[in-house]
């Protein structure tokens, strides 16, 4: 993706609003990360936000200097900062500083590694809800069956709440995301549920099933109905939807059980010596196994549903993982998925307004879907 | 567990009352799982219930003869049926018959593969639920970092909503199940969440932490707060405590990850000659860690709440995991574990009345907790 949208923007080379700080392992891994995708990608210019002196440094080292414009904030939003304290005291910390960096126009994205729930309440007040959007959501890209290797899943934290309006958005908003980040035109949602009779489930379960269904059409997706959990990682839809509180305890039930069975592996291949000679003899198949399921490849959910891109990279990443994140954020800002998503929830909106009408097309005039 | 308790139960056999139908793969496994049991245990007598004639055959066939009675049943409960059908016209299947079983003092416990919500259903109705409990619960053993191997965690399905008081049934019930199945003096038990801080999540979580906490010294368990996903396969905590939406989707989302690194794991070895030669290679390792995480070694989720032990086998269980259930439901029935729970949750409906007292014991006269 990146390498194709690259010649179209090469008079225009975007901007991504970085925070140095709130990572577990401090901003020389955020700035390494960083060097890792400026080495793959010539264009993009960055704006970090920390305290300017120890930022410098870092930069120098890496010889980023001309790439990237440094934003002093010496406070920092640390893992265990109350949301709300954040939200009335943190004006002078790097989250704050990277957001309105977005918020002004000054850059196209913004990409953190800090606290989640501060990033996300900080992240509505400064660049505020799309209009038709009440509660935002989280995507994360979960490794699956499917062809494109991943599906997008949302929300895994955003909010513990969804209703059934709120399920519909996130039906729309993960399709688009899936359109523009796994470029599939036409993807298949699915909504979690226990079971995947239309009888099942809890009451806004039932509602948002039928919402969801009168709007697939017009939007350009397919909706499959009701999904269950291992269909999370499995091939009979793309995008899986789901309140944050379901969603978030499935994303860390998978990550927990795949980090088990890695440790098991880990344990049965070092029981005895010859195992462990085997175990020499299968490194190329388990590193090969490694690279499908490291959830540094595809590192990052995206806050979706605001007046602007917000990737959340995770606390404990490295440079890898920081990289990737960095990566996804530049991609996302390339395609105009912001734009894009902002005109579908528009579109939706008005078309709930006129139920039976058919009239939001899910084809933009240049043939491509948003 | 099996073969201390059989010598001083070896004056009155144990009986399982045992439902031939329902599976996916029909009564021919079931009657091969029931064999393979019968051959590790001696003792235990079953009554089985189907069609009279076609399970002659089969029994006659594996030798089972002297130990199976076998009651004539008709009628079979599709995985299709709807609950509230079954419950209406189903007093001719085989299910309905195995519960009866059960309810008349003929067996100690039952075994099911068939459909899920019409067992559970039909469960509640023929064996009613325990005095002082709303909601029963399924609870399933699930692979984990503790000494034990498994952590219990429940409800996963039984009933879609859990209030405050049902998540301190849960807890009384997983710390029951934890200590007679997985021989735990003291379980400890976490409340599933999305975040371990005691302000996080919804207010039935929050008023659940107060209840559970004031109840755990009383009752012979340690509460560690709130757990997350990641915790279900961790070490933090014996018992996982949720409600049936939340905890059936997280089940799934794990067999459903587990079954993808599975997947991934035969292509990478299946990728070149040489990976296949490391597959050969590799196979005991392999070997092992399938045995740690293969779902038919604890096959069975197990109803809580009830007048009566039923165990719920994985429909799809193959001989192996029949198996496995019918010793899961033997261990439990030797271990006395149903009166036990029905004296644990009386004691704690007590012990509710009289807050602040320190009245309902921990322990048992002879020693051993219930």
């Amino acid at each position: 993706m990146t390498s194709a949208s690259e010649k179209t923007q090469a008079a225009k080379p975007l901007v991504l609003s970085i925070d140095a700080m709130g990572g577990d392992r401090g901003p020389a891994t955020i700035v390494a990360g960083l060097a890792l995708f400026a080495k793959r990608n010539k264009q993009a210019k960055f704006i970090l936000h920390g305290p300017a002196a120890e930022l410098e440094t870092l930069v120098d080292k890496r010889q980023l200097g001309k790439r990237v414009e440094i934003r002093d904030a010496t406070g920092v939003v640390s893992m265990h900062d109350k949301p709300s304290s954040v939200m009335r005291t943190g004006q002078n910390t790097s989250m704050w500083s990277a957001l309105d960096s977005v918020r002004d126009g000054k850059a196209a994205v913004a990409v953190s590694c800090g606290n989640t729930g501060a990033l996300m309440l900080l992240s509505m007040v400064r660049l505020r809800k799309l209009p038709g959007v009440n509660r935002p959501a989280i995507a994360v890209l979960w490794p699956s069956r499917n062809p494109q290797g991943f599906n997008v899943m949302l929300d895994v934290g955003a909010d513990i709440r969804a209703d059934a309006q709120d399920l519909l958005k996130y039906a729309l908003m993960g399709a688009s995301y899936a359109r523009n980040g796994l470029s599939l035109p036409t993807p298949r949602v699915g909504l979690l549920n226990v079971g995947t009779e239309e009888h099942k489930g809890r009451a806004e379960l039932k509602q948002a099933h039928e919402l969801i269904t009168a709007q697939a059409d017009a939007n350009g997706f397919e909706f499959v109905g009701f999904v269950e959990g291992g269909d999370i990682s499995g091939s009979r839809c793309d995008v899986i939807v789901t309140d944050g509180f379901t969603g978030n305890i499935a994303l860390k039930t998978g990550e927990g059980t795949a980090s088990l069975i890695g440790q098991f592996l880990r344990e049965a291949f070092a029981y005895s010596p010859l195992s462990r000679v085997a175990a020499l003899l299968s490194l190329t198949s388990l590193k090969r196994l490694q690279a499908r399921i490291d959830p540094r490849r595809k590192n990052g959910g995206v806050f979706l549903g605001l007046n602007g891109t917000v990737v959340k990279s995770h606390g404990a990443a490295d440079a890898t993982g920081v990289a990737a994140a960095v990566e996804l954020a530049y991609d996302l800002a390339q395609s105009g998925f912001g734009d894009r998503l902002a005109a579908r929830i528009a579109s939706a909106a008005n078309a709930a307004g006129m139920a039976a009408t058919t009239e939001p097309t899910d084809q933009k005039k240049d043939g491509t879907n948003s």
